[in-house]
């Protein structure tokens, strides 16, 4: 695959007239009346972010996958997404990623609206562009509010363990970390309910930390009631040990929000049109700081909440 | 310069409102009313687009550069900006980096609004977002339509040759390569002035035959005509061939735009109101194709127009 080729195959996918077939020198996009533009740009690194045998459509759909899912924790739909793309590998492998993208764009609603293309390292940009009437921010938290999260975490993290070798592969956990699903839906739905939002992406217990110290109000969380899936029940220790290892890990695009006690009945409903379980995991206190609890009581933080930014860990 | 200083210092930068401190999962942006959004993503590879001896400011300006004239191309005013950032140099590179990207940011009124800091190989990159009421495009030349180019070129394309120590160096040549200004208030101004409008970042002679391409028209260009600077000048042979020498080379970031003969006036006015020279170089006839129109009559187009996409030679 040559790079005509490359952008042959880009412009097949760039079919919104937003797009301006790639052919013009930037994209025109129409932010529909009413609506605020919320945008977003990572990087994945090969070596990095994911390894030379990771599979390039599980490649391009994570990284699609983790920029929608910054748009869904601020309850903004996806208006299209501009890609920085450098043709370091094969040429399946880039045509496989181009593929692999134009289904996870079509998945989602996401149109391919432009970019560059260039030679050079394994280094993938992406820019998703959304449109919110009243977008969600993680520093809205209110003393009082409940803490609510969606899905299960600790999935992706032993995904990640079995992309590394060090675990025998299990097919569903292996999935959630190379194919997260950004929960666009709920995002959406969470829209004048939540006070605040984010997604989980390095970890539950380091994310809310976060959160807490963005809203400026300390957190707690009740490890009984955090939600892991069987899968993860069956693979980690059991109580408390596997939940504090599950909340310690990264990379599982849950959405992690606060909501006013009066509102629970929203959160459910704003779970049910995104499809998705949300579960009340804990409160926002006064003060600072994140706080757990057990059965038993008051648990000490664990000396790693999850992931830094700009982890090299995250490889797989 | 840790991850930890690199992220401080990019959040001293994004004092903008719509960057949320760089503490939310997204920027939020207000696209003005009754504009459209005009968005482009361009990728800078160490070793490729720039060596690893250019300062890290020129760097830092060449980056928002080379997107705001993509911009200035559609006519739109900068909104913003994300930036996707590896860690890969020293900390004193980073630090300039940094410190010419609030320098750039600041003097073209283009906030830093958000991106990612990751490890990896030297690869920048940089979403701009601008916003327009009537965005330019390259698709609208019509048959009789003057095509007219902004300041002069060639003068980026001997900095270029400068810069990899093929010839002495001259400042003003090499601030052009290493330094190219945006058209931005040209192109502002060209909105229901100009038919269709590019930068010229490849050569003029190819960029024209993309611009005729693009709206499905011939163009001829008249060399006589076509804008050199002194410096330019002194340096290429006299005549013809200098002219196409200078037309054949990339990186001026100028504007090559069409309009009505009946426009002319403006077209004068949008140059007086963007503070650059506006000068009539050919025309948009029927048919497809370039041609070219030297004193004698015409002239055989060169074997090389200019640089092709995805250029390894435009180091610097």
């Amino acid at each position: 695959m040559n790079e005509a080729d490359v952008i042959a195959a880009l412009r097949a996918l760039a079919t919104h007239p937003a797009a301006r077939g790639l052919r013009d020198d930037a994209a025109v996009i129409d932010v529909p009346l009413g609506r605020r533009l919320v945008a977003t740009h990572d990087v994945l690194v090969e070596g990095v972010h994911y390894t030379p045998a990771c599979p390039a459509g599980d490649v391009a759909w994570k990284l699609v996958a983790t920029n929608l899912s910054d748009l869904a924790a601020m309850g903004a739909t996806p208006l299209g997404m501009l890609l920085g793309l450098t043709l370091a590998r094969e040429a399946v492998w880039t045509a496989d990623f181009i593929a692999g993208l134009g289904r996870v764009a079509a998945l989602w609603d996401c149109p391919l609206l432009g970019g560059d293309t260039v030679s050079g390292p394994a280094v993938l940009g992406l820019t998703a562009l959304g449109a919110a009437a009243a977008p969600l921010s993680r520093m809205g938290a209110r003393v009082g509010d409940e803490l609510w999260l969606s899905g299960t975490v600790g999935d992706a993290g032993l995904g990640l363990r079995m992309a590394l070798g060090e675990m025998a592969v299990e097919g569903v956990l292996l999935k959630r970390y190379r194919r997260p699903v950004p929960r666009l839906g709920l995002g959406a739905a969470l829209a004048g309910v939540a006070s605040a939002a984010m997604d989980v992406s390095d970890g539950l217990l380091i994310d809310a930390a976060r959160l807490g110290e963005a809203s400026g109000v300390g957190v707690a969380i009740e490890l009984d009631a955090v939600p892991l899936s069987d899968a993860v029940r069956a693979l980690l220790p059991a109580g408390e040990a596997g939940v504090l290892a599950a909340a310690a890990s990264g990379d599982d695009y849950e959405l992690l929000f606060t909501a006013a006690p009066a509102a629970a009945g929203a959160v459910r409903a704003a779970g049910a049109a995104g499809k998705v379980a949300v579960t009340r995991i804990g409160r926002v206190l006064a003060g600072a700081g994140l706080r757990l609890r057990g059965a038993d009581g008051p648990v000490a933080l664990p000396a790693r909440l999850g992931f830094e930014h700009g982890r090299g860990c995250n490889a797989g």
